[in-house]
């Protein structure tokens, strides 16, 4: 069973891997699949993965067969486990409990060369109907305290397997950097009674404004944030006020998220040739809702630069892309 | 002039360089040096390098000419800029201010492929003595409220030269893992009156435990701590109370600290084959000086996994290896 660990400093939790510990020599550098490597995500492997917890299935079919167009499955080596309880308890005057949540896969297509920027819209919107229906069912586990939403693109954002896909993580804490954003829009909610990402997108989208906005839909707004850890990092919100992702019932929205996602992704695909890149959503936690004071949105972080040990040791960035520069080559590559 | 910008949702400071902006086909792979290019920092290219700050040189001679062991100089590409005042500002509801500071290189030893870990212990005292000297000459402006001291070693760490050297940058604001050190380590001595680190140290030396112990000097503990994000992640943190890096002016204790760093380097060189690291000081602020609630330490971080969305977009990490089990490790190398 992995643990969870608190560090009593700052109060940051770690998963501690305590049952595959890797020692010195298991750290060469990881050698990723070639293509024509065998893919348990491929369509017609069905059997080589866990038993598919979700799946569209246009026109119809059996669960773990062919015929889906998005599969949601459990991840085979999870970080966290699904069985237990938390057993909350000290060491001395450390806290741990047990690393207990769960690990999904969401196979975006059965193509194994598809890009999640190209696929169409429709089937983009299936995808994020995935990740709504996922973190739906995980938040009735009265374990979790939070589904973290991510993607991991290409090898050097840490992708293993090449194959299209997003991962979930149900979590039995408050991730450290959704707790400091729920702190600092709860203060700034105190203070002013208005929403900090509302406020956000109204001065974004201010007539004589607009020189970070990337682009923007009826329900949505794609933005360079003005105090960018990462060159190109792109935020897209909700532009009204929205706290939950997973709550977003309206079939418009959803569709409208699909257009904006497609069309930032393949902005970046083609300003920075296909980069790597991660994508996290951000949402009110569970026992949260549709609280005032928050607003889910998504943030991708195409990886370009090396993280080096002035932003590891004291979590802070040096950015080389002023977003506003960032913005307007984002906006111009549409004319191409 | 680069910018300094404010996060409003989390508070985190980031630098944007606004004056060599990459445009999008800037970020090409980085190409290392090779062996057998011009290096600067090497004996008798005193000239290639902005003039001395100060430097260790046994046998006397000028300043910018060969004889020195130990040689700072400002980087020549600096991140924030010495000249200039902060000129605190707002963009609507978004705050930034110029981005002064110094940015300082401590080149470690005039031969080009000398190792940081294999220096003599007299030699690497005096690399220290120059962190604290730089330390204590960059506190006396009053613009500045933190030093953050850092090593990237490898190009996999970030490291740009091979030439073995230290970084020192000098920030206007204190970077956000120091204030949440700070708040976290003043919370508890608000609750406890004591230092949490004291607390820490005698945890970690109790006589019934000792399993996260690598080694122990007289003045000084190297462990793995309790909740790494990393593997191999190492602290070396003073045995007694001490709040401030640049402080230390017992020449025992710097000695000591010479000896402690070297063995910890030359245990994690061994057990993982010279491994990438980066190694930052933590110290209290300038302005704080010697205080209750704080215990300045040196953080190592092997960099042996990729990060990837999860951990960039949460906070949250996974540690494939248990900190008892790398302390097993590297106090057992030392019986190679």
């Amino acid at each position: 069973m992995p643990e969870l660990r608190k560090d009593p400093v700052v109060g940051r939790w770690v998963i501690i891997s305590t049952e595959r510990s890797r020692r010195p020599t298991n750290f060469l550098p990881v050698s990723h699949e070639k293509s024509g490597d065998f893919c348990p995500f491929c369509r017609g492997h069905e059997d080589k993965t866990p038993p598919e917890v979700w799946a569209y299935r246009p026109d119809g079919g059996a669960a773990n067969t062919p015929g889906w167009q998005v599969r949601v499955v459990p991840n085979k080596f999870p970080a966290l486990q699904i069985e237990g309880s938390l057993d909350r308890r000290g060491e001395g005057h450390y806290d741990k409990m047990n690393g207990v949540g769960a690990h999904e896969v969401v196979i975006e297509s059965p193509e194994h060369g598809a890009d999640l920027a190209e696929l169409p819209v429709e089937h983009l919107e299936k995808v994020l109907v995935a990740y709504r229906e996922r973190c739906l069912d995980l938040h009735r586990d009265k374990r979790f305290r939070y589904v973290l939403i991510f993607k991991n693109q290409g090898p050097a954002a840490g992708a293993t397997l090449e194959h299209t896909h997003t991962q979930l993580i149900a979590t039995p804490i408050i991730p450290q950097i959704l707790q400091e954003e729920l702190a600092g829009s709860r203060s700034y909610f105190e203070l002013k009674e208005r929403c900090i990402f509302c406020d956000m997108v109204q001065q974004e989208t201010d007539e004589n404004n607009g020189k970070r906005v990337v682009n923007l839909t009826d329900h949505f707004l794609a933005i360079e944030p003005f105090a960018p850890r990462f060159p190109f990092e792109t935020w897209i919100l909700p532009r009204n006020h929205r706290a939950s992702f997973p709550n977003m019932s309206d079939t418009h929205e959803v569709r409208d998220l699909a257009v904006i996602l497609k069309d930032t992704l393949q902005r970046l695909n083609r300003a920075l040739d296909r980069p790597p890149y991660n994508f996290v959503i951000h949402t009110a936690p569970v026992s949260e809702g549709d609280v005032d004071y928050y607003h889910w949105h998504l943030e991708i972080m195409p990886k370009l630069t090396r993280v080096a040990g002035f932003e590891i040791g004291s979590g802070f960035y040096i950015n080389p892309t002023p977003p506003e520069d960032a913005a307007q080559y984002l906006r111009e590559i549409a004319r191409d």
